[in-house]
């Protein structure tokens, strides 16, 4: 078993195998009662025999269930769960497990900051997103019928266990899903890592040595990240918006049924076509990136102006004009005066959107 | 105006007249939006004519209210009230103001600290018992059909102030509410308080200058106490939990009817009884202390059995027995290896139980 430890603040990171049944996550468990919490296929799959493992050290373990689902990331359920704790007339002496992917974590780690003002927590992310962003960072929290996420709090977790066995049962789709993300992360903040995927390439889909090292080396950059601006008081945190602009219009046309991996992989293309168009980004780099990004990036049809309609309503939009997070280099996001981001003309838009299409 | 500062953290402490419209409080609001969460009645008494003030600011100032009382601090108030702003368009550039007892400001303090995962924080307690404790370190939260503030965060207001002219509309048994709470700080951190209090008398019932130095004072002590263990993790802050074995059981079994002021007058009698029982405390100090509170704790009856398990819910207890924090000197807590709280023997605690119902 190998084990690579990273420590952010109070929280070790912890990298390795067969990390979901290891004296490791029994020592990490420092209270008397655990709970483990995660969605009902997780729960048959991973939680079970967890609690099963956990029981052998003689510590009072539940297993709480919620149905799999973005629905359930709710005021309605984290309150659900809380009672059965309560319930159960458990205190603060309780370490609550939360195994699963960016719902599960987000859910856990809220439920854990606020029962008795805070009980410790430890995350195990099972999706390949989970591991490289969801569960980094302590950002926690819920939707309510006026948007994502927006209600929760800042909570890290004491332990957070990246156990790479639980890749071996996910779909292709879910490592696309993350190494889109992964390759983001590259162009915005470490050309190196955009240079070691480029030169992985299809070996990636394997659970092997490239995939773990990326894995490693994405949490190091989140971590960098959020280690100069932990609650996002800064304007850095805006190089997290590349490819949203274009991303989340997407989404939105496509009426949220277009997986999200999709959307980014399109946005990133696009977001890097106007880069290019501006004369800010190299043609050869954004050839590099077309090239990575193509297979993950399957064409749709849709209607350009609507398309362009719904960048309007983005956060960052001014005066009725969408504005875009742009790198001017692999690994590398432009500041235009600490604002990370910048108007561009509606034409140049409108192309970037005939290209994706076309790709 | 005769203001008095002190800072802790990042909040600052401010105590003094007039202060609830005063440049003061502007300049407290750095964002453009402000809401005002107070209940109804305080909403009516001074909320209106506060919110009036702060517009003439040009700022956008919302007034929310909600039904007076402790069943108000429930989950489903905070969702409603986070609805409100939500509906509004509310984002992280809104400071949030409670105005009014130890209900609205551990209801305002958690809803601003999941709040787009945490805005900006004013309290203005307008209780005694407010001013010298509930708005005090950040303690938030809310009940539950489990037991109180069960649910909460650890987060502190940007700016406490403290208006002794709040207490001008107060009824006697607000004061003698608030007064048993400093006899409670007295007993555990401040021989001089308790003398000075014992000393007082009836004058601490009037609104004049006895009664705003031990407001003072008491305001000191507890941020002594919460300075050197802002989250519980060491012991220390555990001797807040002083009398609150007994005093939030007896809350519960009267179904949170019984006035909080008289639930902890009752709280601190029966458990300096246990420290007498135990031959910790000397009788004469147990006699004193009696003698203090005895107008205060008006005997009640009540199930012992049901209290006594409505105690193994605390958050202290330990392998499904209470524990308390015990005295043995006015002004002192034991430590008990620094846990600052200790199993009792059922049989002496159903002594004290039975002690409290004969006084």
């Amino acid at each position: 078993m190998n084990t690579h430890l990273m420590t952010f603040q109070n929280t070790s990171i912890v990298l390795g195998e067969g990390l979901r049944q290891s004296v490791l996550l029994e020592d990490a468990c420092k209270t008397s009662s655990i709970v483990l919490i995660a969605d009902e296929n997780i729960a048959e799959l991973y939680g079970k025999e967890m609690q099963s493992y956990l029981q052998s050290s003689s510590k009072e373990v539940y297993l709480l269930t919620f149905p799999p689902g973005e629905a359930s990331k709710s005021r309605a359920t984290k309150e659900k769960l809380e009672d059965q704790m309560q319930k159960k007339g458990l205190g603060r002496d309780t370490t609550l497990i939360g195994i699963g992917g960016g719902v599960t974590t987000d859910l856990a780690g809220f439920i854990a900051s606020t029962y008795c003002r805070g009980i410790p927590l430890i995350l195990m992310p099972t999706s390949l997103l989970g591991m490289v962003d969801a569960s980094i960072g302590g950002k926690t929290g819920v939707n309510t019928p006026y948007g994502k996420n927006l209600i929760g709090t800042f909570y890290l977790p004491e332990t957070l266990i990246i156990d790479f066995d639980f890749l071996v049962s996910l779909p292709k789709e879910g490592i696309e899903e993350g190494l889109v993300e992964v390759i983001k992360m590259a162009l915005t903040s470490d050309k190196k890592l955009f240079d070691e995927m480029e030169k992985a390439g299809e070996s990636l889909l394997k659970l092997d040595k490239p995939l773990k090292r990326i894995i490693k080396r994405a949490c190091e950059i989140k971590l960098e990240v959020i280690s100069t601006d932990f609650e996002e008081k800064k304007g850095m945190r805006r190089i997290l918006n590349f490819e949203h602009t274009v991303g989340h219009a997407l989404e939105k046309f496509f009426n949220y049924q277009m997986p999200h991996g999709t959307a980014v992989a399109i946005g990133i293309i696009a977001e890097s076509f106007i880069a290019c168009e501006l004369e800010l980004l190299k043609r050869t780099y954004f050839n590099r990136i077309v090239k990575l990004l193509k297979p993950l990036a399957p064409c749709k049809q849709f209607d350009l102006r609507e398309v362009y309609d719904y960048m309007i309503l983005d956060k960052k939009s001014q005066d009725q004009l969408p504005r875009f997070v742009l790198i001017d280099n692999i690994g590398h996001v432009l500041a235009f005066n600490d604002d990370y981001c910048t108007l561009v003309e509606e034409d140049v838009v409108l192309n970037a959107l005939q290209f994706i299409q076309e790709i």
